[in-house]
């Protein structure tokens, strides 16, 4: 089989660009390596052949008269189904497909597929992405390929998102994160995943969780790729090949601020020397490294443990627009959803505000360093076994531990694939930068790259990728 | 005593620019008319007759120097106490005074004070904003100066605002309008008012009562004083003369529709049929006058009369920064506060999401009609009784009944007044404006203003002001 998709994604984009490969022949590889993987993996609710070869065919023809579309054109993607996309139902993890109004493209699916990408199909996730670790009582979960033993946790809520990239059928995944769900995957899947700042990118035409905190995001199998797609598609950029060229091509001068103990404290199996490497080899290779406290990220957790705003938002959500969901919904999301029902609106406002404070007073941590560096998540991707509410909420808090904050203080943030632990599972370094500040996050994450060498030199490839 | 204040307002800032009068001596008149009406009609809880001497030095001592700090220089202006001014404490119509943080200027009263107005105190309110009708559990209501018999409602929440304008101590009033509290007290009082879009200004600085429609807005003795200090103080405009010069002469042209049945049947004592007049008025000196429902109103109004979200929105800021201040809470206020406290997050997110989509279907009502009128109030200023919280809350309801859409819908709304009703007292007509479209509705309020004529020649003065 040949290898076309292991190539950078703006390499690939230019070849088409060029006549010398066709869109076809990347969706026909991608269809390939879903044909030999796909099953045991498991990455998509709905796996989508015909279509990628129609939108690639579309790609193709557009390429043969000179016109490009977009960066992104001719580029396989899969999409995580909390996103409508209007060839596809929107099911959002859900046993029950959703209402029409849940499948009319929003502006970041529209602008996705103007500009020609080849959508493979979309991918699994956690029932309206309230959880983390990939389970779903429906469906279950996407297996993790970095364990061809264990069912490990492929990560969510966007749980198909990562795996979609590791068996090559995609390579770029849609995802969306409130509290975590798309570093998480990205993380346990040894993907690169960018979380933008709230309202960077539209939120509409995604089935809601919490308001006040849901983002799109995106995964891809290494930060070049992902900084490509997020030009690409970012209303303020719109090109992928001109922003990667005004990435800095080394780390000199980048203040890397190394976070507080909050982030270290609890992690296990070889995570956190993984990352202080990491963040050893860009201070050698000329990044400032500097201490970089952020108290305000215990606040943030401390009002996700009191019970967050999700579970209250999402509550809302069901009873406005999709009440009949609410008899079937995921055994271990019963007793939180059907709690929220009763907490006071005061408790809720106040949360809000405890957040805001802590999001303010976050900003500042900021003045002295770009980035604040720490594991992206501090535990091995846990074995998938069936849980009850107590031991599945207990698991969860511990794998969004170090993400949370990122949403909460509405910061951005990247991760990065920087190794394996001590289990053989995927490492992530997160570089949390603050709000607003996407595309100096996103331009020092692929600078990052370009430093500590490609996931693949790094990790290798995945034991049942291979 | 001459009478230099009842010139409009551009004309006195020209005449301070040109050296021709003093603003010390506009201070000088608006003190005399204050000590010889303040006592009885009782606008202000902070009269500061030094302060504004002060003021007014200040501005004549830039006037001399040839500086212009803003179009607002010298002019004579009240403010509602629950705006936050660093020379005054905040009581925010409560029995004890607030934390200093709630006496830090926001953005609207810095930039008040950075064109050197003369302020002269601070207005009676209802306590926390909290109802309309003016009553005021610890301070008592100002009086309406337009029944020298009975103590009639002045309107509230800012209670004082139009009631400091009709006694000459001030031509500019602060107020805020979260269900109606500019717009009411300006009708009730005979003047003219102005609610701006949400976010148009910063509600900074502005105690809260419901961040989610809380605006600061402004009265003044007639629509083109309102205007002139719209354009002074608006972030995107900045300029008082430069904004009237472009105003309309006449109303040729202008689309006015009438509103639907909701804003005219409950209408009494002559209320409707006045406002009526003025819009026949306006149509026959060429304004275009069409029919133009808004049926989102009884959706926004119904949301209201089920709770709303300010009662809510209050409790959980008191619970938050005032909690000492829940158990001396005016006895009207204090059900509703008390039983916002249980209204879980769910309902009132579900509030919100109704009001969001009703908002939203409503912004299509003003395709066809660059402005929709009505009655701004549908009653005439109810005598004061001393009221249960039954009896309070029902008249409530009536007098904010055309005014919560404009808050609920995320409109903007001008209300000038256009005559008498049958017991003598003030009747407004309402110009609802879709949102962001502040500048034009302004605009278009002065334009009518010149065709039916200026307050004083269409109502006369006040009986207790003559």
């Amino acid at each position: 089989m040949s290898d076309l998709l292991a190539r950078p994604m703006v390499e690939l984009a230019r070849l088409m660009g060029e006549g010398e490969i066709k869109a076809r022949a990347l969706a026909e590889e991608a269809i390939a390596h879903h044909d030999r993987l796909g099953k045991p993996l498991m990455a998509y609710s709905q796996w989508a052949p015909d279509h990628a070869r129609r939108c690639a065919d579309a790609a193709d023809a557009a390429f043969a008269i000179g016109a490009r579309a977009g960066s992104l054109q001719g580029i396989p993607t899969s999409i995580k189904d909390l996103f409508a996309h209007s060839a596809f139902p929107t099911y959002a993890g859900s046993p029950k497909r959703l209402p029409p109004k849940f499948e009319q493209d929003g502006p970041v699916i529209a602008n996705l597929r103007r500009q020609l990408a080849t959508v493979t199909g979309k991918t699994h996730m956690v029932e309206f992405a309230f959880g983390g670790t990939g389970h779903n009582a429906h469906y279950g979960a996407p297996r993790n390929p970095w364990d061809a033993k264990e069912h490990r946790s492929p990560g969510g809520s966007s749980s198909g998102a990562g795996v979609s990239l590791c068996e090559g059928s995609a390579l770029l995944a849609f995802g969306s994160d409130t509290a975590a769900s798309v570093r998480l995957p990205a993380s346990f899947t040894g993907n690169a995943g960018l979380k933008f700042t709230k309202d960077r990118w539209s939120s509409d035409g995604i089935v809601t969780l919490s308001h006040t905190f849901d983002t799109p995001g995106i995964l891809a199998r290494r930060m070049e790729d992902a900084a490509f797609s997020f030009a690409a598609l970012d209303p303020q950029l719109g090109d992928g090949f001109d922003f990667l060229s005004r990435v800095p091509r080394g780390i000199d001068g980048i203040r890397i601020g190394v976070a507080d103990s909050f982030f270290w404290d609890g992690c296990e199996n070889g995570i956190a020397e993984a990352a202080k490497f990491a963040i050893d080899q860009l201070g050698r290779a000329g990044a400032i490294v500097k201490q970089a406290p952020l108290p305000e990220a215990q606040e943030a957790y401390a009002v996700f443990c009191e019970g967050g705003v999700s579970a209250i938002e999402l509550r809302a959500f069901l009873d406005h627009e999709l009440a009949d969901w609410i008899a079937t919904i995921d055994p271990v999301n019963a007793p939180p959803v059907k709690a929220a029902g009763a907490v006071p609106a005061r408790d809720y406002l106040l949360r809000l505000w405890r957040l805001k404070a802590a999001a303010k007073a976050a900003r500042a941590r900021f003045e002295d360093v770009d980035v604040i560096a720490c594991p992206t998540v501090q535990v091995t991707p846990p074995v998938m076994t069936p849980p009850t509410p107590e031991t599945f909420w207990a698991t969860n808090r511990a794998t969004v531990h170090n993400l949370v904050p990122g949403n909460f203080l509405v910061l951005c943030a990247a991760t990065l694939p920087i190794g394996l632990d001590r289990l053989g599972m995927p490492v992530g370094l997160q570089l949390i930068a603050k709000g607003g500040n996407d595309e100096r996050m996103v331009a020092i994450a692929c600078a990052a790259e370009r430093v500590l060498g490609t996931p693949r030199e790094r990790l290798g490839v995945p034991p049942m990728c291979q």
